[in-house]
């Protein structure tokens, strides 16, 4: 069988479409698959993947991942455990054991969740993969200092370091980067923080996203380098917190290939590939099952927010470029190159 | 009279020199001038002038600068009021009124808590002019935004928007500010200050010291100025929060000439002319009286801390400079030039 889905939670104050699109279109398929009494297509609504518990948690458990152990182990922020929510929904309903053995690939249909299809006018979008980032959480430490006494020549003032961290960074990613790679200093703490006294410490967070695992090593050693450098050059000491590192994840080329030529079949002109910036559940999925992923436009590139919409008409859209895809399967020669390429 | 001192309140952890050297001092001119028979000299502690309640509160009150009814409403952090504290401090020790015009000056001695003198070596600081300031509170507004699903192209990036600023504000000071100049970039408040978002919103405070007010409100037109080129090249929006403006105030000419001729008798060529970087009760009594301040160094520049400290063999130089400066007074032809500027 197929396994067509994506999940059903949201975020606090999300959408309607973040995940649940998918999982409806996991259902008519199946549901399409019976009536046509074709190959059965499965549907499924991974749990907690927004990370009440942790971070993409049931595919991460499904996949092999994260053992269901440690995973029952993490907590809300009301201290409910993934493994008492697990044992109140099996109350509900009986879990029966599905496999990935079971099935012979995952689609994963999902809203953008970002601006590039809808500012390009375009209803669909193929995922060739989804990005991997680097994230160096770096803390510039200098001497805090009374603002008003302490002459410009004679501060560690951690925040000039933080200036010209952000100028040299720009310096050093301009040539590296391509159109499609981002970065973002997202999070910035001063301390003291107050305005008469000269910051004795910066922390910045550095976050890069790239589809190339090279690019994205390449561009985490240049920042490395100008907060070193810019460390040494003003006397700041430059300590690295804990950071995160996840690989990009490649689409499986035969579906990516099945679902670009049902999109150009459905929706001429309408389409593009591109990579998904955001995590989904297809990152886990793709370790143990050839998975690929389809996009619909996000109006104003707005998620994780009530006013999260898209057009009803790529919405149907959407669904029929899946099923023209699930009902061609991957084209021959593009299986057999993969085939070749093993 | 002539009226000497200070205050002799300090921070929580504050040191054993901020404020009381500049008591004590005067209680030692006021005994000694007893002993000598000699015209007579007062000693005085202003209240509050590190802010418990407000803001130099005793001496901005005495000088006619904040009314008492306005401070008595003045609260700390516990909800005490000057008002409540006043009273109990009178059933202590009942107050009597000395209004400034029993005084012809007032003398403040009192540690530098900056590291100028220290780092030069030397063991008086007579100070011209106590500096003024501007600062800007200024807030970038862009729009958070996934982290991963939005280009680069397309962000409203706040951070970046503050990154330019600080890079533009560098360029724009440096050909207007003396070595004297100090400005700050001491707070720093971002949002939602997460690493995977895109930052919405910068605000940070731009806080400017200078003696003359000139320069001051140059620089901060040209930081206003900064702000909106960049806010525009980058589409952000730009709030100016509320700030502060405070002119310098300068120190009465014949006052500080008899501090420098003392200084020059007592601890020829290890003592200068300079700013106080800092606020001072004198700040509020130069309104009302000629006033004049003397330095002492602060060992390492620290001070508003434990470790604050001076060399025994400087606090005693500083106190000779002010007994000689209080027995000769204002030298004639300085007190002539003044009165002819007059």
């Amino acid at each position: 069988m197929l396994l067509v889905g994506s999940h059903s939670d949201t975020q606090p104050l999300g959408g309607w479409l973040d995940g649940a699109f998918g999982v409806a279109c996991g259902l008519e398929l199946a549901r399409a698959a019976v009536e046509a009494d074709g190959p059965r297509v499965a549907a499924v609504s991974f749990q907690d993947e927004e990370g009440r518990f942790g971070s993409l948690t049931g595919s991460a458990v499904w996949s092999g991942r994260v053992p269901l152990a440690e995973a029952d182990r993490g907590a809300d922020h009301g201290g409910v455990t993934f493994g008492e929510a697990r044992g109140r929904a099996a109350e509900i309903a009986p879990l029966g054991e599905a496999p990935p053995s079971l099935f012979r690939a995952y689609l994963e249909p999902h809203i953008e969740q970002g601006p590039v299809l809808d500012a390009a006018g375009l209803s669909v979008g193929v995922v060739e993969a989804i990005v991997g980032l680097r994230q160096l959480d770096l803390r510039f430490e200098g001497a805090a200092n009374h603002a008003g006494t302490t002459p410009m020549a004679m501060r560690r003032d951690a925040v000039r370091g933080l200036g010209a961290f952000m100028r040299r960074l720009d310096e050093a990613f301009a040539p590296v980067v391509t159109e499609r790679t981002v970065w973002t200093l997202g999070r910035i703490v001063v301390e003291p923080n107050t305005s008469s006294i000269v910051p004795g410490a910066a922390i910045v967070s550095v976050q890069i996203r790239d589809a190339e695992t090279d690019r994205l090593d390449h561009l985490a050693a240049l920042a490395e380098e100008a907060a070193g450098s810019v460390a040494a050059e003003l006397g700041l000491g430059l300590r690295r917190l804990a950071g995160r590192a996840l690989d990009p994840v490649w689409m499986d080329p035969g579906w990516a290939e099945a679902l670009a030529r049902a999109a150009e079949a459905v929706a001429g002109g309408r389409w593009r590939r591109m990579p998904s910036g955001a995590l989904h559940d297809a990152s886990n999925v793709a370790a143990v099952l050839p998975s690929a992923m389809l996009f619909v436009p996000s109006l104003g590139g707005i998620s994780h927010n009530p006013g999260e919409d898209t057009r009803a008409e790529d919405l149907r859209l959407g669904l029929e470029v899946l099923a023209r895809a699930v009902a061609a399967g991957v084209p021959p020669e593009v299986s057999d190159q993969a085939q070749d390429a093993r």
